[in-house]
């Protein structure tokens, strides 16, 4: 039994309470023969959940009962201090108490980091933890990070990202010596503000990466780096920027597309292709968010993640645990002391 | 002859050396009647290239022979010390001397903002030029400021960019109270960086802006705003990165577009869409960038800018002289003594 993996799901987190997480995790129960899931969140709604999907009954779930929800609108800090028995407190509280080795939620994403930094607490010598997330592009995609844990940065939790970054990608994509980049407004050296270029000396000079220089935001997409760091605000504004223009362009598709009779046929005929084009625009956002630095593994999906989406942050999560993220991170880190 | 508005055209910038800006100024001249134009660089290649286009003699063209080029590549510290006789230096003394009310160019933009700052100075009481670009969005688009002139600002500077923003969406596009808004990495308040919780508390305060809040990179497009501000590495990140992910997405719709036969087929039925789809999504490269807060008008042309962006590039200049874009942005500025 102990070399299953054990998942805690936050049930209540994101924006359509148990109807999401409860059918993705059955997903997932079916799918992979290996992992046991804890449902957290209210009985009664999950059990109602569950019925309505007619779910086949399985001992590899566990209902834990919790009676408080943390909700989008919940400060951090409020939801740190006064939501004891929320769901996602206790999901987490089970991975603390290792009862779990991993939680997904797809609830409030600062409360998630302020419960997790608080009840799993940074590994050794981590100053802070980052969050990153896998972004399609060309070649093999690439992970962005920190995506707004952080947002007033210091060069040498830049070069913590960066190392984190390196390890996560070498655990869970298999690579020797994972490309890593700085994200900047321009190639050339001595560009960027003063907090790059700092950051760009640290991580250059260290050994244990494999660092390919800047890259402009143009470039996130052209496949010339494994892992892309910049500060939380940066990271943050970037990932939001390229949902936004890519759901413009989607406007802008499907308004050409019914502009006549002519269009709409066309459309017709088109149908296939562009729904194979809008699946790979998605592609992002069916991959979660991990918190690196943690002394757990902690997997964030969408606040209005799809039965799909919140799937595969269980799979992420999954993953993270099987190929020993958290240990890799350490070690990582563990040879370079301060 | 006063009343006519006179631009130069820096010749050699750009990647394309004379190829793009001659033409383009030739398309101004026979579309604007009222604009003259200096072309400024060597005489030959400008003479070589209107003999080229087989273009009309006309006495509304002035050639003004420079015998130096600034290159992509040059320091802008380097191409303003050393590069006096470049034809972008001698089109912004032109500038200067009164000779012409405007510059157009597609070179080096640390150098035109380095040679610009230099030579014109910037208007009473502004620390800080900030580049300027019009961004489509739903509705009327909006106006993204600083896109790198500063890569390390202080609120101050944004409350700056918000007046000069302001002040440019005022005149240009004869909007009474354009709507500002700081790009943040959330709506609520409390949300931000130090450098963004500080401007957001200047700007919401000053009763000359009509300030809307903060709006996240996801809303960029969303019309929410007529001027939408940040620092200069924020803003250069998220235009990149929207630039980025436009042609990652039009990658992808060719590659689904030639994947087999049907797809190639619907192509060819679908080519006029997608040609009225790729021109909207282009719209942006077509509007140059408009350096604020200088004591003339500089716009900045894309380096790899076609004709067409080109002449767009000139017909905002020309528009900038002509609602008189400095004057307003003094005036904005004056009304609020430091």
């Amino acid at each position: 039994m102990a070399s299953r993996t054990r998942i805690a799901v936050d049930c209540m987190g994101g924006d359509f309470g148990p109807c999401v997480p409860v059918p993705a995790a059955v997903q997932a129960i079916s799918r992979f023969p290996g992992i046991d899931i804890a449902l957290v969140g209210d009985r009664q709604a999950i059990e109602f959940q569950l019925a309505q999907i007619e779910a086949p009954i399985s001992d590899r779930f566990t209902i834990i009962h919790a009676s408080d929800i943390v909700y989008m609108s919940d400060k951090p800090a409020a939801a740190l201090r006064h939501k004891p028995q929320s769901s996602m407190r206790i999901a987490i509280d089970l991975v603390n108490e290792n009862h779990v080795d991993a939680v997904v939620s797809a609830g409030n994403t600062g409360a998630l980091l302020a419960i997790g930094c608080y009840v799993l607490k940074t590994l050794p010598g981590i100053h802070r933890p980052a969050i990153c997330s896998f972004v399609p592009a060309n070649g093999q995609g690439m992970y962005l990070l920190d995506l707004g844990a952080n947002v007033d940065t210091d060069a040498e939790h830049l070069h913590q990202f960066a190392l984190m970054g390196a390890a996560l990608s070498s655990v869970v994509d298999d690579l020797a010596a994972p490309r890593v980049a700085l994200l900047n407004i321009g190639r050339e050296d001595g560009k960027g503000n003063d907090l790059v270029k700092r950051a760009q000396k640290l991580i250059d000079a260290d050994e244990d990466i494999n660092f390919v220089g800047s890259i402009e935001g143009s470039d996130l997409f052209s496949g010339f780096a494994d892992v892309v760091v910049c500060d939380g605000f940066v990271g943050n504004v970037a990932l939001k920027v390229s949902e936004g223009t890519a759901s413009y362009i989607s406007s802008i598709i499907r308004e050409e597309l019914t502009r006549d009779w002519v269009s709409r046929c066309a459309a017709v005929l088109a149908k296939p292709i562009l729904s194979r084009i809008y699946k790979r625009l998605d592609t992002q956002r069916y991959s979660g968010a991990s918190f690196l630095g943690l002394a757990g593994v902690v997997v964030k999906s969408h606040g209005d993640s799809t039965v799909d989406s919140f799937f595969h942050a269980i799979a992420q999560a999954k993953k993270e645990v099987e190929c020993n993220l958290v240990e890799a991170i350490g070690l990582k880190l563990k040879v370079k002391p301060k």
